[in-house]
């Protein structure tokens, strides 16, 4: 299955163009990035997101800082803390970072390569993914895991893409995602324009669809996985974990492998992101709360393995216990 | 405990003033009712909300309809359908129709014995709710279950009060409760007012608190309770429950008794109000979600009895197995 239309970034000669996802999805307005620190500011502030999106993004930043001569470790070091939950930033940066040869053309040709190969893991994740799926399926998905957050296709939201192109989905509930409603802003103009039929829902109306019986499979993305399947994820996700095992609905994480952390044997050393408590007191430049008001605005949760029915990466399918290497 | 200044309404010798609660935080503008249409107008588009504080504003509607010499029938039958999930309305309206004397003196007399009623019911399920309550305790709820869901001092939050000043609680999380926000914008105003201590969290962050053992009990409201304990309140409390069963913390609801409903023999029949879809789609008024976003929006959901470690009411603290007749 071909990717979309839809991309988070394209390199173009001599810059980065990027989609800023902030706008979405009223305006589609791409940023010229010509500096590592432009690349810098896009992944800090979410002009782009989604773990796979941004190794990409810091590849490219890398490329950028060859091309004017700047110094690469201070480049390295500061892409690397543009945000700390996913494993993929690091993992993009380590790699054209082992390069021999660190001229522009050679890091870039590594950065269009991580780009590709992106890609080509979400296609091949989605297709083991699409084999777990039996026909008629109605799905629940968290925050965005499609085009927008990865090189193309998307990793959870791939495999329903492609589950969808067999026949096997037949309806997805995309959860709003608070605070930044990445489900309700970029899953949904995604879904829309595939023509996936779908409804949004509040994250705390998931509760009631697997009540209902109207879940056939969860599927999550992932920012980050330990050695024991640990799961690092969008605010959210460990409550989607907890009540799928509460009802007896199969739960699967996607990835490419490029988001496996096996340094750590398990979930309780991955930093999590705190992020302004803006996000919750304001929503679109509106205040909502009252002066004041206090707030906890954690970025991601950390689901244990053990509540994971399934791990799809483009290498295959893996089931608990989970020990990877 | 004396309640607090906060009201959500108050008689005023010909016409019932509200506290319009789709302003607050950041207005405090009362409406003037003076028949019984606008009292259903204001309960339809939650100008008061909250179970018993509407149950309250529907005696006092009927008080107006007899004023204005209106059918009484037909204005029952409309204030009954103003909202469909909580029964403390129609309790109420049932209260007031069965009087004998169906003047207006009588009528008024006995909405204020009801508003007057509410309030000694919630400081003394409070009371019985805050015997439950170790010292130093964390607790989390959703919604609002404060002065402005009642005739004063709360249900949920009417426990957290009086457990506070007896020095038990020491911090609450207050859930937003997506798509209104009442636990954002009303919860947070009534905490900062009475000095305390909270933050507000994004909805689907509970299971990350409960996770690192941040919290010692969750209490939450209740629109309807079956005579099994099963209990339609805000949507996201089964998700609560859910949470707080796998993570072995007590789970409270906490209602006045006009709100059990032993006509029904558990919550299959209760019915869920679903809401308009542009609560989701749009924030404050400006849009969020892509056009032609497809939405569903329950008002509500239902947690069986066996997840609700107790039910605290006036009458005492009822635990499960439940029979309420």
């Amino acid at each position: 299955m071909p990717p979309g239309p839809v991309r988070a970034l394209e390199w173009r000669g001599d810059h980065l163009a990027l989609l800023d996802q902030r706008l979405l999805p009223h305006q589609t307005e791409w940023l010229r990035l010509e500096t590592w620190t432009s690349v810098h500011d896009a992944i800090r502030d979410m002009a782009v997101r989604g773990a796979p999106a941004i190794g990409v993004a810091a590849a490219y930043g890398l490329a950028l800082a060859a091309i004017h001569q700047n110094n690469l470790i201070t480049a390295r070091e500061a892409l690397a803390a543009s945000r700390p939950t996913a494993v993929n930033l690091v993992w993009a940066l380590d790699r054209v970072m082992s390069l021999q040869d660190r001229s522009f053309e050679s890091i870039l040709a590594e950065a269009q390569a991580i780009e590709r190969e992106d890609l080509a893991m979400n296609l091949k994740l989605a297709e083991h993914g699409a084999s777990l799926v039996p026909p008629g399926s109605r799905v629940l998905t968290i925050c965005n895991t499609g085009s927008l957050a990865t090189a193309g296709h998307g990793t959870a939201l791939g495999i329903i893409r492609t589950a969808f192109a067999q026949g096997k989905v037949v309806h997805v509930y995309s959860c709003e995602t608070r605070p930044r409603q990445q489900g309700l802003r970029l899953t949904a103009w995604e879904l829309l324009q595939d023509g996936i039929p779908f409804q949004s829902v509040a994250d705390s109306a998931a509760a009631s669809l697997m009540a209902q019986g109207r879940i056939d499979f969860v599927v999550v993305g992932a920012d980050r996985i330990a050695a024991n399947g640990d799961t690092a994820n969008k605010i959210g996700t460990l409550s989607l974990a907890v009540l799928a095992h509460h009802f007896d609905v199969p739960f699967y994480v996607a990835a490419p492998s490029s988001t496996l952390d096996p340094s750590l044997v398990d979930g309780s050393n991955i930093p999590i992101e705190e992020r302004d408590p803006t996000e919750i007191t304001e929503i679109e430049g509106v205040r909502v709360a009252p002066d004041g008001c206090p707030v906890w605005n954690p970025g991601f949760d950390v689901t244990p393995g053990s509540l994971v029915t399934a791990i799809v990466t483009e290498v295959g399918v893996f089931r608990a216990p989970y020990l990877f290497n």
